[in-house]
């Protein structure tokens, strides 16, 4: 079927990220949408956040585009340039390659959700603004190239 | 601004289907995201269906992946294995190369909208599952090969 029945698709708020970097995307509720779907060219989650969840490390994509649908709730989109205030039908663009870090954060007392794509290089690199990390295919570094010791979650 | 001001963005009911199928799709209303958000590895759409509005004629794509997240009102998805009301927050994914042929239509007396993703080859190739016409890059034919006069809506 086409159409995504949401309550089969196992949720899971596993991370990749090494302490204490992991704590924030506890609160971040997620299922994997392309594989359940069939889709091999995009990658897309569908994201509940918890009350003061946050959606990622603040990051950027340097191979892969990206696109978020707000669904349900509020969220407030952080970046360089500031803060954001999502709301359901918002829709957010991060072109590959610009460095301007974004996350988006549940400040609110009840649960958001929205729809988050990917589509260019799944197995690409970039990087986190905020904090001595950057990813890669294999994993996470800090800048001077230093691996940290866990595995990036697929 | 990575969140897209869907108020800025032209809308149009263009299509380059030749007639009569284009008359389906009249109430069909879209604004293209990707070149406003600098997204080039997937193309996305907003898109208004107006009451009695057709999504697109009932097609498949060869080599590109979908995504569709409806965002409010009600639309009924129609495929070869029959009809699916779908709501605010469902999500439909299309593999490439399937050939069960999609598409919505606004049977309700009020718009809905949804937004539409699309990534792999976007000048590829496609069919349509009820009348006698496929697409290229360069357009729509016949499936014994002769074009339609008409050129792809971009």
């Amino acid at each position: 079927m086409p159409e995504l029945d949401l309550d089969a698709i196992p949720q899971t708020n596993t991370t990749g990220y090494p302490a204490p970097f992991d704590a924030p995307v506890a609160g971040r509720w997620y299922r994997r949408l392309a594989p359940v779907g069939g889709l091999t060219e995009m990658g897309a989650s569908h994201v509940v956040l918890k009350p003061g969840g946050w959606s990622s490390q603040r990051h950027w994509h340097d191979d892969e585009d990206e696109l978020l649908v707000m669904l349900t709730g509020e969220a407030v989109l952080i970046e360089d340039s500031g803060r954001t205030v999502l709301k359901p039908g918002d829709i957010c663009a991060w072109p590959m390659g610009n460095t301007n870090g974004h996350h988006l954060i549940n400040e609110s007392d009840t649960d958001c959700s929205f729809v988050a794509i990917g589509a260019g290089n799944q197995d690409g690199t970039g990087g986190y603004s905020d904090i001595d990390m950057m990813f890669d295919a294999e994993g996470y570094c800090r800048r001077d190239g230093t691996r940290y010791p866990a595995k990036r979650a697929r």
